[in-house]
């Protein structure tokens, strides 16, 4: 029997004696548009434009179309636009939706620096649904945007075993990004913005496990209007721990096995998260895009059909395969975590967008034979955006194709130009070429709007 | 440089060879009101009259008063009944408020089977929602309630560390609870109930690190609605992971550092986790009810002024002292997680009810002085149940309270009158004593109600 003096506990001390959660939403709350470098400002313009093709292009998507009635059911009076439908919902169900379709063809956006975090759909989701209350101009809705980076990104710094735990992060930290987006829009003072994080981060959900289903893209919707009752939660006088990051059952603690707290505050100020944003070429995670490149590069230098391939080997990092292992899959959800099908696909149409991760494509004959010839071998030493592959034809011949740094990266970042076009190719099948061009004038400006409802009203 | 052949991971495959999702679900859809015993019906009487009470006597508290404009402003047309208040709200906002009201005194319903889950504010709070549209009876009232503590219960039997990590298991399993009682009462079949679990447990969340806060009985609210919104989702065709619980990204796997799947299983149809529920004569969570039950005792031998008092010597499970170690608590909120305070005023009140966790008595100087008198030693050879308490008076003279089993539990339940003193206590002063009489016997016979309404209209 062992009895020892207790010592008394304390939910209301910081363990490491840092402030963190505080300080960051004291940042958060204070910081102002003229403080945005412009490269940030111009990642905005480009990170809107995006989206919204994204969100457009995902409007019709049977996981949308399945969503939307329930929603509709839930018979909230309309104040909010669902993009690409003639409807308007309350604000929970419009954000819910819009944050699902901008996530559900796995098109949008990506940050990784430290994390794996489709930003986008969860901010600009709750936030889309602010603005149509009024009062939004340009200006604010790009600070907004940006505070939902620094907020979900650094949560996610400070928790660095929270993908290998298991989690999606677009669910978890977009939770946190989208309430710090939601409460920089309304307002908040640094007080209500430590709510704001602790009312979001205390729904923070969303289970890798999911992947390949309906719920995958339902995490970013639920993140955003999550994150948006939680802002006006805490605008309206509802607290939270304020220690929601570093404390002892906190975010950085419970929701992964390493925690670095300190991490939330590095360079804060300095290092924009916002400017670190990635877009995608292809329409699936990030983790497929060097050896999607590398097989496209193969398609472009020598295309044959199956039966003229032996095998094609595919060398990528271990992650790739272990969350793209998926040998044989049935849908077009499922054939977005198939290493197989898309590296595949990407060789025999030489590109990986929409139309290849189609229910059609994954049981493609075609695509059923070339993805029983693709030998995948990992590689320790590679970065997450390196690959390559080698084609062995039925002669033996071999052509290879290596990828140092996959397109649509950091280090080898998609125009202007590129993200254009990728917009319009993803709007104009649903919302018409001319209106489509209208958006993209629009967001290219978008601090200079008087107010935000000017791009809103064009995406219904 | 490490390269490896890639094995073909598969999500779509139990890692265990178990379909412990799939076999929970298929049992949830398929039981009926004559498999329930008697003892598991009058469970279900006693728990839906507890809990109105504790909905009741919460439905004015700051923090209900704080949640309820914000989902006024979120303006869903009038569906389901607010509590304690003449207001409608949509179902999503409704069944929040309920299940926070529900849980906002830690005053509801218990169960213990290797889980801490009060289940009836997440359950309830879901079904009463539904139970508006109409066309439900009592028999599948108490069939869907029955079926959310099988769900929850059982889920998290199989993550045995899910408490210690951190997890406030109200709003985790709490979700999965609300998830499976709504599909029960919807009617799901055993594919659409496989994926409400799948739905719910994705949105599953909740920290420990907000206790003391409002958030902590908003996680009962968002399990609620969380939970309403999977079960219809489900029902609208909407799919999910079919191994949510034993998958390797699963909840048993994520949620807790021991999973153990196969206890979803164990003495399924024959063992009713209803019938293991406990009601609490404490409003603080059940880790402090031992030795209130002690401190209770030793203010009926001799009571005593502060001043009288050298010391009391308290001696409890390590647990309690973790969950409640807060020396100093500044609100009713925070004094729930106090030992100190929580032990003083049950000492000096002869009990610990709603009055005793008031802002006003946190902060009572007669509380104060003693509390800090109270002296916590941790035995681990003790149960859950079971505490011990000495008072050495200033003179030296030693009085002593030994308790086996606290009252409430399993083993020392309360009793049906003891319940429905408890619920007139709490309903009584929100509604009037003729419309509290009138609901208890309603809620006495909820198996025979011919539509759920009779009950609900009354708690208006």
């Amino acid at each position: 029997m062992a009895v020892q003096p207790a010592t008394k506990s304390d939910y209301g001390a910081a363990p490491l004696g840092l402030n963190v959660t505080r300080d960051l939403a004291a940042f958060l709350a204070r910081f102002r548009f003229e403080d945005l470098p412009e490269a940030a400002v111009h990642e905005a313009r480009r990170g809107v434009l995006d989206w919204i093709g994204c969100a457009l292009a995902g409007s019709r998507h049977r996981t949308v179309e399945t969503l939307l009635p329930v929603l509709k059911m839930l018979n909230a009076q309309p104040q909010a636009t669902v993009f690409g439908h003639k409807l308007k919902l309350g604000l929970t169900e419009a954000s819910l939706a819009n944050g699902q379709m901008g996530h559900v063809l796995d098109f949008d956006d990506t940050h990784m620096g430290g994390v794996v975090l489709h930003a986008s759909s969860p901010i600009f989701a709750a936030l889309f649904a602010l603005c149509e209350r009024g009062n939004v101009d340009g200006r604010a809705l790009v600070c907004a945007y940006a505070a939902g980076f620094e907020a979900g990104v650094r949560t996610g710094q400070a928790a660095p075993g929270h993908h290998d735990g298991g989690w999606h992060l677009t669910g978890t930290i977009g939770t946190i990004a989208a309430g710090a987006a939601a409460g920089k829009l309304l307002g908040l003072d640094a007080q209500q913005m430590t709510h704001a994080l602790g009312i979001a981060a205390t729904q923070a959900a969303g289970m890798q496990q999911n992947r390949g289903t309906m719920c995958k893209s339902f995490h970013a919707g639920r993140a955003a209007s999550n994150g948006l009752l939680a802002a006006l939660l805490a605008q309206g006088g509802f607290d939270s721990s304020e220690e929601i990051i570093e404390g002892k059952r906190g975010f950085a603690r419970i929701y992964s096995t390493i925690a670095r707290p300190e991490a939330v505050l590095d360079q804060l100020g300095t290092r924009w998260e916002i400017e670190r944003n990635g877009y995608k070429p292809y329409a699936c995670g990030v983790v497929l895009h060097p050896i999607l490149d590398a097989m496209v590069a193969l398609g472009q230098q020598r295309a044959l059909k199956p039966d003229g391939i032996a095998r094609i080997e595919a060398r990528v990092l271990p992650l790739a395969v272990r969350i793209t292992g998926l040998g044989d899959p049935k849908t077009g959800l499922q054939s977005k975590f198939s290493i197989y099908h898309a590296g595949a696909v990407a060789y025999l149409d030489r590109g990986a967008g929409i139309a290849q991760f189609s229910d059609a494509r994954a049981s493609a004959p075609d695509v059923v034979a070339l993805r029983g010839k693709i030998e995948v071998t990992t590689d320790e030493s590679f970065r997450k955006d390196q690959a390559q592959a080698t084609l062995v034809t039925v002669s033996g011949e071999r052509v290879e194709a290596r990828v140092a740094h996959a397109s649509g990266t950091v280090d080898n970042p998609m125009s202007d130009r590129a993200i254009e076009n990728k917009f319009l190719a993803n709007a104009a099948p649903v919302i018409g070429d001319a209106r489509a061009r209208q958006i993209a004038a629009t967001a290219w400006r978008l601090d200079k709007l008087g107010d935000a409802r000017e791009l809103i009203d064009l995406c219904a």
